[in-house]
């Protein structure tokens, strides 16, 4: 009695009877019903020794960095090389350049070093299943989740801030401190990823206010590039435009909009306020210290380990984890 | 005909023969001789195929890279990465804190994942012979060599810069613009590493132009702590002590510097001129921007992972590769 029998006698493939065993989410209740009865039936006994060695054989998980030069990632991964650690397995860490595909070089990774599971630091927002469909092992998208995507919730997991509450978290802060004119430097604002979503924090913290949307204050560097944002925040300045403040989407597009205005001619925070979301370690020591939204790196990384180790053990289905951020005040922010 | 029954004709151990006939350098020329000598006597054929089984069974390579909030590595990491695809290898890259061991670390890696070869990218300086003996592939040193160690020149290659000399021009640059009270932040003066070379380095520049060595002008933090950079400059700043220039030995010490010595009420480079080695992208972008000798971090992956592939190819002896720094003019010195 072999899987190939239980596939003939439910009339569907092998495969499926393989997925329906081990409960992914992509076959119907109703064929895994049909192979579960099955099973019984034919007194079907899953050869596990040979599954172990097919899906099992290392235990490894691997972890993919997307966006070499990301301030923001190295407590992350040494987060999750430490939980790694702590449950005895071992884990792989590639990086790759922000414009690589996070899903080809994983699912290579899967099969070639036959991964127990994966994480992805930095991704796309907007997977399908079908793009999905080369990685055949639990995955933890981690720092970013799927919400311009069309997977069924359980189709994986994901631990993540949400981006678009804490960026109206710091536009709110901004204007609580009086300021009603603020710029905001992002990637781009339909970039289906982060930079989306913090915009739309954005627009919802000024139209809480009655604040509209100025385009001129808007200003989309198409990537995380420091001198981009440096050279749009100083023509910012030296255009005179009026605005008291700016919001940038993370530390490091932040220090550099702190240099750019300073070199265009206004004082941070005297002339104009600068809030950022990340709190890497560096932006503590520039001048001024930047005022910003510290992301609980170590708790993103422990948590996204956690994810995926349940997720190979129970072969449960994913869960979409939200973190909170942490104020922490800089010089960089003043009230008006 | 085995390997066993040349061993034995020979009178020396199957491991010495496997060492000789794949011409490791530990290996006498004498033994070598003796061991090629009766492979054509006794018409002895190395059994390749299971010697690849063993020795190369994966075309992959390992980089340890040891201190993980380090600037300076990302971009050396992604020069690394991208000229190990170029050779159709796959790397495996994993990150350590800065008290770990990479040595240990590494050989377990070697044995685990079976690689062809081992990039350490930051690591001790004084390895001995028998330090290393657990790694019996190819072995680069990146970013750092064996300055204070035993181990015989061609045990292992390196790629890196002279940090003495290196340090020594940073020193002479501030020199050649007036200042001759110039201090030195730094992890510490007998560390046998990077703090102790660039030291030595600061030394000579000084010596050279005739000033002396001044205790009080030496910060020892005892690591890469940003904070305490911050605090130490501070408080030499605070002291109201005799200097106009101030030698951080790496760019983010250089920074946390810059701030300390700003609170403390010395302006740069008005008050106090500030240099440093490394030219990580954010120094760019600081207020004051930092003047610093950058490292050619593209250049020392891609040289890293030749000299690996160069011994994993002829079984070749290690080199010793030295680069050279350019100077990137920044706000944060000027002449008096």
């Amino acid at each position: 009695m072999t899987i190939k029998d239980v596939a003939a006698y439910c009339g569907v493939s092998v495969s499926t009877v393989s997925r329906a065993l081990n409960k992914h989410p992509d076959v119907s209740p109703h064929v895994r019903e049909k192979v579960e009865e099955a099973v019984r039936e034919l007194h079907y006994v899953p050869n596990t020794s040979a599954r172990d060695l097919v899906r099992a054989q290392t235990d490894t998980v691997g972890l993919i960095a997307r966006g070499t030069g990301n301030l923001f990632y190295p407590p992350v991964i040494s987060s999750v090389e430490r939980a790694v650690e702590a449950e005895g397995s071992t884990l792989i860490t590639i990086h790759i350049p922000s414009d690589d595909d996070e899903l080809t070089v994983g699912a290579e990774l899967v099969k070639a070093k036959r991964l127990k599971g994966l994480i992805l630091l930095g991704g796309r927002f907007d997977y399908s299943e079908e793009d999905l469909a080369n990685i055949d092992v639990p995955l933890v998208l981690c720092t970013f989740s799927n919400n311009f995507g069309t997977l069924s919730a359980g189709h994986c997991s994901s631990v993540s801030i949400n981006d678009e509450e804490e960026a109206c978290k710091a536009v709110r802060n901004l204007i609580e401190r009086g300021h009603r004119r603020i710029a905001i430097v992002l990637d781009s604002v339909r970039s289906h990823s982060i930079g989306e979503l913090r915009f739309l924090g954005y627009k919802r913290a000024l139209e809480e206010s009655g604040i509209g949307i100025d385009p001129e204050l808007i200003l989309e560097i198409g990537n995380f590039d420091m001198h981009k944002a440096y050279s749009r925040s100083r023509a910012l300045a030296e255009s005179r435009t009026d605005f008291t403040a700016l919001f940038a989407i993370s530390d490091s597009l932040g220090m550099a909009a702190i240099k750019g205005l300073n070199d265009g001619g206004l004082l941070v925070p005297e002339d104009c306020s600068v809030i950022a979301i990340d709190g890497i370690e560096i932006s503590r020591y520039c001048i001024p210290t930047l005022t910003t939204l510290i992301q609980p790196t170590e708790e993103i990384g422990k948590k996204a380990v956690a994810l995926l180790m349940y997720m190979i053990r129970s072969e449960a289905i994913g869960k979409q984890l939200i973190l909170e951020t942490s104020l922490r005040e800089g010089e960089s922010v003043r009230s008006i």
